[in-house]
């Protein structure tokens, strides 16, 4: 199967698929169905084959999928069945959150560093983590061989942090700040701007 | 011109450019050209045309956008040429930063009331307001008119708050709780778990 050739809209959606096979589970689920994985997450059922027809053959016509199969075979293809050691750039209010926050346990994700560049908070602690330099960023993520990072910083210092990123080998960012970031092919950029994801739905709005 | 017309990755992108020229005005530029404002992005230029013709004409050939005239055709296409006020559920660390989160003003959104279900939280203060207790949202949200939510509650009562919200007469809520929720026809969701932003882009990783 060749990456090139599966959309970036259906490799979105995975995760989505992932996150509710999970919550079925919980309820002691064993098998589930296209119907009743669409009604949980808002997809057709036949969009939800489609999709993962793309990565060969879950389930069988009129048994369904086996949960656990179908979520061991999604945490595969989405690389998450290992754990990504993750650097949280900005302690603010937000970054201070995400170094705190306990959902990433079980969806593949570790924050592993943090930084500030506020000699205020620098070498303090936040979660269970001391704060760490923003200078330190390049050496210090390139010695820990870390791939992923959050971004929440000010937007007007959201593109420094993000060269420096780039230059510790930083190849995918979750960005917090209100700015498009400008990154080199093969780096992957997803926005978390809440003002955003608002504005995506007033427009809908009387 | 017909809403259900134009389909909602359109729609996905135009607080994107409105924030992008925000950002180019920001430099002290009056005119813009859709090859700018893509690179600014990571959109082409196309792309970008195309997409702003559905709402009329904006630019001439060889002259490109005037940025204030094209900045307040978004503003009104997208609502936000207005002020919404916004309700916070779930007063933990994430609630709490976005509670006190700078980035809303100027862009069409306004914090205005915040609950939790914690006793030892109610009553307190989270940056200017005092928190309410959820068993109020329906009263208190429908005596204020709000229309918009953000959602900050541990998945397991993300739905039974959704539920209460929609009672409330909520359209629009920005979701952070890592849970789909069931909302009817016409309710808008956006999705902000951090989780999911991640587990899209590790599939490109090596």
């Amino acid at each position: 199967m060749n990456k090139q050739e599966i959309p970036d809209i259906i490799i979105s959606r995975l995760p989505i698929y992932l996150r509710a096979l999970r919550h079925i589970q919980g309820e002691g689920k064993l098998i589930t169905s296209s119907q009743e994985l669409g009604a949980s997450v808002g997809i057709s059922a036949a969009q939800i084959r489609k999709d993962l027809s793309q990565f060969g053959e879950f389930g069988k016509q009129g048994t369904g999928y086996d949960i656990t199969f179908l979520i061991d075979q999604l945490r595969e293809i989405l690389k998450v069945e290992r754990v990504w050691n993750v650097a949280v750039v900005g302690m603010g209010d937000m970054g201070h959150a995400l170094a705190r926050y306990q959902g990433f346990s079980d969806r593949g994700f570790r924050v592993a560093i943090v930084f500030d560049n506020d000699p205020a908070k620098i070498g303090g602690q936040v979660g269970h983590f001391v704060v760490r330099d923003t200078k330190e960023i390049v050496t210090a993520i390139r010695k820990s061989g870390i791939k992923v990072a959050m971004l929440c910083v000010p937007a007007a210092a959201a593109q420094e942090v993000t060269n420096l990123l780039m230059e510790a080998g930083v190849k995918a960012i979750l960005n917090y700040a209100p700015i498009s970031l400008s990154v080199p092919a093969g780096v992957r950029v997803q926005y978390l701007d809440p003002s955003i994801g608002l504005q995506r739905m007033t427009y809908y709005l009387d």
